[in-house]
């Protein structure tokens, strides 16, 4: 069966990455491995989430503001300029400083023509031991978006925002057909050998149903390897195994759960019109029926109510 | 760690079953089947999508509508009596009749001091070849809901709605603590060897990943068996695989694919609340930023308007 876009193929490029505490070594670093990936023929290449430092949210420490930079600004200058060298998008996870006291965490997309082209500020922030995210970020304001792109329509998304469905039909919604998500998640030392296989084959369930209920792909990148607490004991170990998902829910690539790596993979556009019409969950949305989404919860009295 | 509700364990009885011709025999294999899963300790019992009778949306068929019933009706009244018998819930799909061409693909949720209790009208209605669903069934008027049950609060939904993470996350914001979703999902003969792995598998995700998104558990009821399509080649084989997930999203038990089976699996309700405690992510959703969820689509030109 011929589609429209039955012949648009891209390829994407993972960069899982490990960060140290020089800030300008992690971005010399990261420039290194988009060159890596672009050299392997990758389009569309994403960097982990604040790939320019170590997580700094494992406390929360005033001096760490300091690492925040608008955006655009002085990172997404350099990685403009080598999107446009490259010919490739480039998704950049940054710490903003929007203004004194509204800093956010958002990811700038690098065009292949145009260098920067607009941003995402992550809307869901999590507050857990050793990711106190509340702390530093205000929660993202600009909605849930899709970029054009050189290559394809790409929504971006951040870490924390990839276990909410309602974030991925969003930006699905809007065009996107891949959702790429900068990521840093890893186990607490202490839970994993208990717990590590089944929170890492949630987080990959999650968003593997993401694609499937989309119908698109999703692309997600994290952090690897150990990154201590300051001035605490135990830290977090950051657990790679970076992936892509097809529409069908089947993973096209995957990277190692314990080092460094640049994952390419090639993505045929045209499963996405193939999945929609195979599977048309699209078509029969219950838009009518979805108000209380939008409620915190339905407390049993207001159920009764409405009832 | 103390929680609330720690120490309710209930456990679920999943039956999964082939249904021949003669409704009289398939409801007599019901009643049967039931009562061997309360023989085994099962307290909430659920069984297939339209159990009483072939799969008969293959085809568009006029006569087919003789199999309607009304809900409360014949069928309810026999398992409700069976519900109050055993003390235990019993979920039951039924085609409801309500009105002359006003038709729904209901399941009745029969309590086990109480009898007849409530129903849920399937709200997403599909309609794929062999699948015709949109010539029978009028989709649900009676929104997502949660019942509260002897055992536990639990939330209804029907096959298509497992797609839907709108459906899921509707009915867990009602309070349930579990998702039952009777099914009748399987193969087209000519693409499983192709696609019949990654289909199924896909089903089982997006329904686990439901589970995870919303700190609840999920029981997934199928048929299994062949059943051809009257006056034409080919038909469905059923795939069974029914199963019940954690909220974590292991899986907990599942059924063969290709033989009847009564499932029996133990859940520990302080699951839910550890498990949202440790993944809060219900804290963190951005109710103020959901408009869009109500709209079939975001066009490129209202994108351009509201970004």
């Amino acid at each position: 069966m011929s589609r429209d876009d039955s012949s648009r193929r891209i390829v994407v490029g993972l960069v899982q990455m490990s960060m140290g505490d020089d800030v300008q070594a992690n971005t010399s670093r990261a420039v290194e491995l988009v060159r890596n990936a672009a050299e392997q023929g990758a389009q569309i290449i994403c960097l982990p989430e604040l790939f320019r430092s170590r997580y700094f949210c494992q406390t929360e420490d005033e001096s760490c503001f300091d690492l925040a930079e608008p955006v655009p600004g002085p990172t997404t200058d350099v990685f403009a300029e080598l999107a446009v060298e490259l010919g490739c998008v480039i998704v950049a996870s940054l710490f903003e400083r929007r203004a004194a006291g509204i800093y956010h965490n958002t990811a700038a997309v690098l065009d292949a023509e145009s260098g920067y082209l607009d941003k995402y500020r992550k809307m869901h922030i999590p507050d857990d031991p050793k990711y106190f995210e509340k702390f530093y970020f205000t929660p993202g304001d600009l909605g849930f978006r899709s970029f054009p792109t050189a290559f394809a329509s790409i929504g971006v998304l951040i870490c924390w925002d990839q276990w909410y469905p309602e974030a991925a039909r969003l930006t699905a919604l809007r065009g996107a057909e891949l959702l790429l998500y900068p990521t840093a998640i890893g186990w607490h030392p202490d839970e994993k050998a208990t717990h590590g296989d089944t929170q890492r084959d949630a987080w990959e369930t999650v968003q593997r149903a993401h694609a499937i209920a989309n119908g698109c792909f999703v692309v997600a990148v994290n952090r690897v390897g150990f990154e201590a607490t300051p001035g605490e004991s135990g830290g977090i170990e950051f657990w790679g195994s970076s992936f892509v998902a097809a529409p069908d829910g089947t993973v096209l690539a995957r990277a190692p759960d314990d080092a460094e790596a640049v994952v390419i993979a090639e993505l045929d556009l045209g499963q996405i019109a193939q999945s929609r019409i195979g599977w048309p969950f699209l078509r029969d949305r219950r838009i009518d029926a979805y108000d209380d989404i939008k409620r915190r919860y339905v407390d049993a009295a207001d159920a009764e109510d409405r009832g």
